[in-house]
């Protein structure tokens, strides 16, 4: 069985009622509630819990992280983002949501500023299906639509993703490449667009079937060994003796 | 003309008498002789310079950076790597030989770690070329050698390259992707594998050939404006007035 | 000087007046005369002339093929299209314009079907810059429009491209990789969406210019011998002599 | 469940003594059964069946396709090949083996000539997984080796991979993309190079662990509409009437 962490900055939800409204007991909670009807074991972090509840153990336990983060992206420990970093290279999914294209997890591991442009005028964002064949797609059909969302638009300031799932038309006038996967290591990392805190976007049926299909496709890793560095000694003889190592 | 500034780790030249045999004054000033004769503008600059020879001016005047270094990797400051990032981001190209796969600015840029396997026993490596109409590879031929290398293999734990030039072959066994390009951001980056301080590998002409060829690709950036942020208006109409924002 | 060959079905022109009116001599000559302001050396060549005008001797003096047809593909002879796909092999750059992608040359090198969605409403296009900082980029800043466009839709089925640079904004709902770079052989391609014969859209300015730098980014190929087969000798000894080859 | 169809030439069995010893039943019967073992519902195919095997309802029934030809590839039919090359845009997985680098179905779907260079001199291979967490490489290992192997080396034209998970070192000193992932509308295929028909490498459990690994990986594919060209009307309003088409 799947094990998902769910972690969210959690603060939007307890500073403002309109979001408090929409996700009475945070956004984690409401994702972590979808994994599950998905049949995926899915448990939460958030910020303000010690280590921000990312101890070792939580991650040695976790097959695919999920990161929600906004307004305190700073406060986010170098210590937690090197364990998580260390995590993914070793075979850990990652899918990072919305507004995480600014966190640190996902600067460090893509080694880009992550800017983009940005709207909030409650538009539509329609999500084009550009890779039908892929298995996060697996379900969604040609497009589908959240009313409501803020705008990211391109320039996007990230590696060319390995594989493009999912390209946005904005109401405004914008495009974003709004699904994108990337192999890193071991590990596989989503970034998925849509989830303004504002919006009752997680709420959205389709919106968590992607969200399980990624959830799914990182956990599809791998039992090899994590990358590292080994001194080894020569398969084939070697013709010279020559070794004028300052070593 | 394209100017390039040769950056320099310089410790083992003065510190260990058989590399200062093969490089009297420093791996970096033989590679800037070599792009002299090649008709770039090539400056150096090293660790133990101010600012590690690297100021915000230097930057500004240079097209593309090159990088040596091996066992102080960890003497570099984060202001520096800050600085050369975001460079790289906007527009600067970037030169990564050899043990720079440890690099500070390597990793930043790649979000990997740059693990592989290593020996040192001076066996011929076998550099093919896998991608013959890359700029890179104009006029290398089909393959070259370096008599006398340090070995690198297999798995190197780098993004998978936006396009692969070279693949090492090795006496003792091993494969090895060799010239690796990367685009991130505005910048373009090459990661050249030859290159051991007590080899004289960069008094070789093909290898001085491509490294004149990989600053002339790298060089060949953008004026486009570096990536950032922006909150924009939209283009077209929308209709909606609806904004819970709670920026 | 760069040599470019503008091939065009040229049918459109000679049976539609309201075509005929945008393009009095043709969309190639239209083409042609924007390449020559740039700078570039351009020639023609239809496909009712004699091996649709692309003899051996043509190619042989052509850097960058532009390759413009809609109604008449399947008139396109398999020798031409084989000519053609060999030289791409060889290094020469081919520029596939707006109903190109059902062209036999772009099927044959693509080795998908080239299927998108399509309406044709004289709707507004806004072609985003997705990578700032490519060549075929240059001068164009973050988006253009085009008033009049024919609408193309994803999925469009092609492999994932080498380098995306445009993605298209339609003003009826959908989105289209509109700009897309591919490396086959020694050869570079690019596919440029725009560009229906109703529309005066190569009069356009910006679009004459991404045609220019197409063109100088496609004949930036290579003097490597093209790729061929080859039985070898063996560059190291090889320890057996066990050899049951049945040839 | 998941059902592979292997295709084989079948000549070389029935035509040299020598390849009859080592594969009595054929290449393709070895290579069935060991995906039987595996779990995977295996059924053969051959080019001198009627349809070479192929026909439309043996690749409705058909999850993974794979093809070893070597001296026959121009007495397959262009029917076959077209139904080919659309199952796989359709969602079919393919596994191209060893000489099918000069096949039809791959050439159709590479665009390239396929061309590399090669040599028969019974010498070792050594396959170096470059990527340890692809589902391909699962439980294979940091490399393998194939004992007689005939040599293939770089360059190669293929169309970069999608995913490069082995590459192999020669005794000869060449090196080669010996495992390539390419994608391809909604299909999935898998290019492995080992293979030559008289060495006993189809008996080799590293290389039936890497079939049944590619198989599985291939088969995972997707229930998506194959694609297709549609006329479609507007999802938003256009605000213009003008509609000039000479369609």
């Amino acid at each position: 069985m799947t094990r998902a962490t769910v972690w969210n900055e959690f603060r939007h939800e307890r500073e403002h009622d309109q979001v408090a409204e929409i996700y009475p007991d945070g956004i984690h909670v409401t994702i972590a509630e979808a994994l599950e009807e998905r049949g995926i074991d899915a448990e939460t972090a958030t910020l303000d819990e010690p280590e921000h509840g990312l101890p070792e153990d939580t991650l040695d336990d976790t097959d695919v992280l999920l990161w929600w983060g906004h307004d305190a992206h700073e406060e986010v420990s170098e210590a937690v983002v090197d364990r998580v970093q260390d995590r993914v290279l070793a075979g850990m999914g990652l899918v990072v949501l919305h507004s995480g294209h600014f966190s640190k997890p996902f600067r460090r591991l893509m080694g880009t500023s992550g800017t983009l442009r940005w709207r909030e005028a409650a538009e539509t964002e329609r999500l084009w299906t550009v890779n039908p064949g892929h298995p996060i797609a697996d379900g969604v059909g040609e497009y589908f639509e959240v009313d409501e969302a803020e705008m990211y638009g391109e320039p996007f300031d990230i590696p060319a993703p390995d594989e493009l799932v999912f390209t946005s038309w904005f109401e405004g006038g914008e495009v974003f490449r709004s699904g994108c996967c990337f192999y890193r290591g071991n590990g596989r990392l989503f970034y998925f667009r849509p989830g303004h805190e504002t919006y009752p976007v997680y709420h959205d049926e389709t919106v968590q079937r992607v969200l399980g299909n990624a959830v799914e496709w990182a956990a599809d890793g791998s039992d090899a060994p994590a990358p590292g560095v080994e001194n080894v000694d020569p398969i084939e003889p070697i013709d010279t003796d020559d070794d004028r190592s300052v070593h």
